[in-house]
């Protein structure tokens, strides 16, 4: 039984404590959040501790911590939990800084501990399917990825001044995902952008709609989309073509009715947004970390992954303000 | 090149014309219509002659006939065109009366010249590829086979009168599809039914709206489910459980756009009716046509065929009248 | 906080108690099973007590009881709990007896304390989407109502020996629907059915494919299909005809991958059986019968609605040994 | 009666005449090959004459040319026919060199004769459907389009050589969609391709997979995917998200059935190539040329989109060639 400590208690902790308690090989034994009131309602729920993440990261009882803190306390975090010794699930992303994530990096390789961050889409039980699929050589060689990924709605403007922008905050999910798909890192990363969404988006800096262009150096090339704003939910789709076929992962929808009227024939839009889509991918992300904390394993997703990932977003991030390609080897 | 003969130059008859004229094998010759005004825009469109029936079956250059005539004509010209060694293509039903129908088949079978039914739906290409799945086995044993067959609206009262009623006039169909996919008449024939669409089809005798149980000797089972009245346009399905599987022939959209918005994922209907989605069908018929005519092999749909889709439709309406289950051999 | 006592710790028991126990409003007190070590293992796992059911059903602490037994035992543990004061959640079906059913319920009756039974798949967020749209008349007036409910293998002989049979084993969660749907129940019912998956099962007295016709005194009609085996996955459809459009609720698929290969354009099948698609109603189900424990409503499916289900699995049953159509007023 | 010249009697203008014979206001009056014999069958089937070009031209019994001929000979063939003052349709593109082209457009300018170039696309019942509801802004503001086209297989090796190249040659259709359905050109071209598919095609000088994206002056993007072996078949979508929603048009497939088995759930592929897709596109196509002709307005596609699209094309292969983006106004 794994004893795992909770650091933050806010939507996505909440989401995390209840595939905690529910996994039979984990227990949800302590709680911290900033506020601590949250600590304690969600403790409460679940027969759980609160403390601080001191207390937590020093208590011997603890084997493993979820990292479900704000984005800026992340990289402190998974080295000082490494440091103590636990096994580290920590949420996407590791810093918004490459050169923090980078230096975290570091100092977690020389503790030996593993640290998987949480790239949830891996887990998906579509995507996860389908990634089965080509390395099973269904398709033969892949050779054109297409990631589409659309928000339902832009994120209030305050979030996206601290957000690190779309590269970052957004499109880091589908890198990781190219990357998941693909099996390796691309050469090159070409970004095309705009703020046709919302103009006061790009006067905040930012993009709300993107195009990236990956290539690789056998000649594969990896396309993602990116927008802000999909008013019907949340479009997750992705599409590889290979020598021998394609493979789609299409949206979840709300529900299966169909209606067939003289206006034409109406099914139900995609699941809102990621709570909606990604709950079952949660759920068996946590199980991929507890079978891999338990038998010693490398978890699934790594945090050279993470690095990964946000190096691509470095090299798209200035790609756009360049106007030209940029070698990721460059960042 | 077969030399043909058109009967009739209504609506039906002018989509005939299209196909025999366009079909490298076939040329349409002459065009015979009770409205003579109609036989001769139509042979002009084609550059074909204008002449009675009787003018048309004497002619020994004319190698097939086609009959598209009103339907108390069928039984009759099947018979005088077979007589005069003509091919015969004549649209459904044989006619109205099973006796008649039978007659026409018993004079029919004594010249050996054979005749083709037009039942037009064997040659669409959904239903037609459905049933070359069952015969290759991808499915296994059939068991419960399903039709679904909705008309978009219902016709005028003025010809539901004249129609036969629903199971002659409508079901017929789905009797012979059911033939053509199970591969033989069933034993017992039950209907239920009512005029739920408009009871002024009920005050006229008609049903407009029914369900008709098959079963085999074997212990297979069909439903066949029929409405005069389907908004959305042309319903027409056909569904098979076998031991290894199911298979399904969906409808044929107008098109494949598909719209996300907020109020759902919106693509198009089925296509209106009879013509739009059975066009390809009616060439294919004409094809298989001139094939079995030019090779003298069998036609792929029979008389005897027209006659046992008739007779199923009698036992239906026995059948709905007594309430109870009718066996095919009794009717 | 509502304290539940859980009798039958069964597969279908373990399902309740996740719900129960996930569930904000409501918490496990007690477990009861005939065999104890199974009771003792769910109990430890939610931190509930084991009792015996009289000890359950008489302790002042618990509020409600849920009944997962087996079938024999549904009817008495009804009466026992009521007289106990407790609000009843019990698994379909009442009993396999019409006449024990009705005893209970006329039993029951006195008490005046609300029964719910198990009728889950009212809570599948598929087909209660669909009937809120017949609710709200979204297809206008419902005219022809058609069930597909196909398991993906058939049970055991021993099991189907035992089992009641197929109308009132399976199907009764058909006309369950149907009352559902059609909100009321029908006058007539004609089943026509056959032993085509497995001779055995026929030889034991049962059937593994059936199709029953029900009919309304407004002239609706509704067609039911049953089969045993759909070797593809469990096949759960519900498609309703109306004035102004048809509604269709199809299948849950495994997953949302289509492959394209020269072979097709392959998609996942249908979630296996009845814990993969229902899981979500069951949840939905367990939310709706706290909802109204707590606020002393009656629950959305009532003693009345398990009788009135199996009182047209006795009609089915009758028509398929007569061969005639038997009125519900009859049985 | 529009009277028909048609130059080239390949494949394409088999088709068309067929469209042309089978349009109620049109007839096939002569008919021009270099190989004369295909003219000469050609024109028999038809009841047309076989003339050369220059007779078809200098010919005022004829209306209207069609040009099928070979892509070298299209600038020269359209300056001829207008200024003989004949309504021309002729086969994209214009010429594989942009100069020329530009300098035909400006010599047909001069006689004010409408010249409609055939992007049989916009003719595709799906896309002019998607087309019409963008105009119709039911999706609100477009912002980000993309479009999939995969040819089945890869052209011979003999062809790919003087085919002009990917981008002239195949994407010029795609590139004419996007003008389509954004209404106006782009301000930028960025292209990224490789020869994955086929090293041989790569050592031609061309590239068989190619990623396109397109900027516009108010932050619209669109991207275009292109590759040259889709193994299932002629893969033609183009999806469009605006700020009310998004449109797709799906592809076309050769058949509605659908097969479910222990191995899924398996559909027909799309239709395999141009002419089975495009087959309704070259009628719908034919029809409005003959409409406009008749009524003297300019037709649907003029000599400037053609001339447009391969300014694109051109913008492409340079981008492709310098790895940098290109401005439209720059080629």
């Amino acid at each position: 039984m794994l004893s795992v400590g909770l650091l933050g208690a806010g939507r996505i902790g909440q989401v995390h404590a209840v595939n905690i308690a529910g996994h039979t090989g984990s227990r949800l034994a302590a709680v911290s959040d900033v506020h601590e009131p949250a600590a304690q309602a969600l403790a409460d729920r679940f027969g759980a501790s609160v403390a601080t993440s001191d207390a937590i990261l020093s208590d011997p009882n603890i084997d493993a911590v979820l990292i479900a803190t704000s984005t800026d306390t992340h990289a402190d975090l998974i080295e000082a939990a490494t440091a103590a010794g636990k096994a580290v699930l920590c949420e996407k992303p590791v810093d918004l800084s490459l050169q923090r994530a980078r230096a975290c990096q570091a100092t977690v390789a020389s503790t030996g501990k593993p640290v998987m961050v949480g790239f949830n889409r891996r887990f998906d039980p579509n995507f996860s399917a389908l990634q089965a699929a080509v390395a099973a050589r269904e398709i033969g060689k892949p050779e054109l990825l297409s990631i589409t990924s659309f928000d339902p709605a832009p994120p209030p403007l305050a979030y996206v001044k601290v957000s690190g922008g779309l590269f970052r905050d957004m499109m880091i999910h589908d890198f990781d995902m190219a990357n998941f798909i693909m099996g390796q890192a691309p050469v090159c990363v070409s970004a095309i952008a705009s703020s046709i969404v919302d103009p006061q988006i790009g006067e905040a800096g930012d993009v709300d709609t993107a195009v990236v262009t990956l290539t690789y150096g056998d000649g594969r090339i990896a396309v993602i989309k990116n927008s802000r704003r999909a008013v019907y939910g949340y479009d997750q789709r992705v599409e590889l073509l290979g020598s021998d076929g394609l493979l789609q992962a299409q949206n979840m929808l709300e529900n299966t009715v169909v209606k067939s009227t003289t206006a034409g024939v109406t099914g139900a839009k995609p699941t809102y947004f990621f709570l909606e889509r990604y709950m079952p991918a949660y759920a068996a992300e946590w199980s991929a970390f507890v079978a891999a904390a338990k038998s010693g394993s490398t978890p699934p997703v790594s945090l050279d992954d993470g690095v990964a990932a946000l190096a691509m977003a470095e090299a798209a991030f200035q790609s756009w303000q360049t106007g030209g390609a940029v070698a990721l080897s460059a960042v």
